[in-house]
Formats: structure tokens, sequence, C-alpha cells
């Protein structure tokens, strides 16, 4: 395992795929990003944390509100980065962050289009963890504290958020098997199940490589 | 790995889905279903082999040629079986088929809606494999004897043809995450790979049901 993999997760909300990142990076000893992305964003950018918060793993506000806002240039052409809608420039700057963090090595990713933004990179291994909705709607009450009312509307809601987000930034489509190296029912397995797999798909994929002398 | 476990298997055209399939099945020592189940679904109910051979992983024709055919009822109400699509009685023939052999014990079976028909089957694990095109393209080549300049268009064909027959009698969608238990890119890990990763998979589920006491 000393070969450097980037792993990124995409994740139905409530599946516990923070929950496998955050395991299978301290399993493994190497870094794991999440919000830790946000702060880099804005350090390395000027722009403030609270503007990255506000606008995490959301796509760009519409037309009709940018040119409401005036930030939408009327005239045709290449958009400068200054004209662009601002969740399109966070976009770009988180982006850079990415590529930043990974350049260093070994490193677990959550969300963020990661996958996307490294789609070049030959190192990456990347997963998508989902679960039935009842098993979800149970996390979310349990873990993350909502209202069990309210449960299933979050967990789909901010599902719909994240695959507008992913599919405005990206041309693969979330939640789709051909998007990922590997997806796992987590309410199957368990999260340390989850852990398991991914180990193991590592070894393969690098005993394949191996073998292929390519991927 | 004494339980019973019905795997079925979804793929992409040329992903080696169905190699993948008669790998766990000879590695199990468990029997396995493909074309297999067309003579079966035959001997099972008169109609001729070369019919499900025709319909096989295809939906009901067009309402517009059953109309044209004469054999859709201008009447309201339920339809009797007779009165069905001929592709719609194949495929509830087929699914008593797939039923039947499910319940005799752990088996693998290719395609055909199975993880479908057998959705109440606690047992079920169901897989998709897939791979990128150039890979699909390079297998269907090579192994199918296909023509390198139609081997893309054909893989592409294939997987819209299996989408529309699976997305027409489930209410899942094929090639979705959700819709499976564990899906991986075949071309990372190689045939032998994706056997490993599964039978890892069942003996993580077995040990995660132990543990809750059911799924």
């Amino acid at each position: 395992m000393a070969e450097r993999t980037i792993y990124t997760i995409g994740r139905q909300f409530g599946s516990g795929g923070r929950q496998v990142g955050k395991a299978l990076a301290e399993r493994l000893g190497i870094p794991y990003y999440d919000k830790e992305l946000l702060a880099m964003a804005a350090k390395d950018s000027g722009f403030s944390e609270s503007l990255f918060h506000d606008a995490d793993e959301k796509p760009a506000s519409s037309l009709l509100y940018s040119l409401v806002m005036g930030n939408y240039p009327m005239s045709s052409g290449t958009l400068g980065f200054n004209e662009m809608p601002l969740n399109d420039q966070l976009f770009l700057i988180q982006s850079n962050t990415i590529r930043k963090v990974a350049s260093k090595g070994s490193c677990v990713i959550i969300g963020r289009c990661a996958d996307y933004v490294l789609r070049d990179d030959p190192d990456v291994i990347s997963i998508f963890i989902h679960a039935p909705i009842a098993a979800r709607v149970k996390r979310a009450v349990e873990s993350y504290g909502i209202e069990k009312e309210r449960a299933e509307d979050v967990c789909l809601k901010n599902d719909k958020s994240r695959a507008n987000f992913y599919n405005y930034y990206s041309d693969h489509k979330w939640g789709m098997c051909r998007t990922y190296s590997i997806s796992l029912d987590s309410a199957l397995i368990g999260i340390e199940g989850c852990v398991d797999e991914i180990v193991r798909f590592t070894e393969l994929r690098n005993a394949h490589k191996d073998e292929a002398g390519t991927i």
C-alpha cells in the first residue's frame, strides 16, 4: 500500500460515506479532506471561508439570478475569472486546492467533484457509497440529530443538491455506476466492511496494474 | 459460504460481466444461468426456445405495433395473460423460471432483471460490472470477434437495449449505483479481481447480518 492512491468519495446523504472516508484515512494513515478543503480554499484565495460554506456542493446561481445581480456579462466571448458567477469562481479555486492536496500524496477527499477534477490522474480510485432510504433515515436521525418527520425529505433534497452540483460541474453523472471505480451499499456490510472492500480493491488494482504493465 | 446466496449480475456490453459470473459460479461451485434460462423457460411454457431468444432482454413491442398486430385489447380493465403483448408474456414466464432456479439454492444469474424479479429475497447480492468504453471495445473485438469499426456502436446499442429492457420491466434504474449491492470497474481489477471482491463482499455481508441480527 506504499503506492500513491487518491480516494475520492461520492455519497448519498445518510449513507455513511463520510464515515467510510474517515475510517479509510485512519486505517491507511493518510490525510482526510472534507470541510477542511473550504478553509484551505479560503486561505488560498483570500475569499472568506463563509462564502465557501454557503456555496458548498451547490451549483452556480441561475442565469436569471446572475443577470439580476449584474455579475453576468452581456457580451459574447469567453468569460474572464472575475466575470464568472461567484459559485463558479469558488468552484475553480476549490478545484485548485483539490489538485494541490492530491499532488502531495495519498489522501481521501469527500465530495466536491474531486473525482472529476482529478479525472486525468491515474492514481485515483473513485468510490460511491449508498444505502436504502430506511437505513439513511435511521442514520440521519440517530447520528445527525435530524427530526424523524423531516429526515427522509432532508436525505432526498441533499441528494438532489449534490447531483445538481456534480452534474453541473462535470460531464459525468452523479450516482451512475460507470462514474466510479467501485460503489457499495453500506447497509449490507457496514462502515468497516466498506473500508475492507476498498482496501482490497486497491490491492487488486495494484496487482492488475503490475500484471498489465499499465492500466 | 454455506449460506444460500443468489448473485444477480447486470453488465455493460463488453465489460466481462458474463465472465465474472462464470468465474464466480466456478469458484463457489454453484450453478450459473445465462442463456440456459431461455431453454428452461421454453420448456416450462411450451413456447419455442427461438421466441425467447428473439425477445431476450428486449422490452415489449410498442403499443402502436401491438395495435397493428392486433394483440392489444381495446377494452379497458386488467389484461389477461393471453391478451398481453408477447414479450410481456415471455417476461412473466422467464421470471417464474428465475424464481424457480433461485428457490433451489445459491446460484449466479446473468441479466434479465433477475435482481428486480427477486427483489423481496433477502439472500440476493446484486452486482453491476462496467468498464470504460476503450476496454469494452477491446474485449468486443478480441473476445467476441466484432469488427473494430463497429465495436463501439455495438457496445453502446446493446447497453441502450439492456437499459430499456430493465427500466421497462422494473421500477429501478439500470446502471445506477443505488440499484445494486456493489458495482465494479472490471478494467481496473480484472475478471478474477471482481470475483475476489464479490466473494469478500459476501463474507462481510454475512458477518454484518449476524452482527445486526437482521439486515
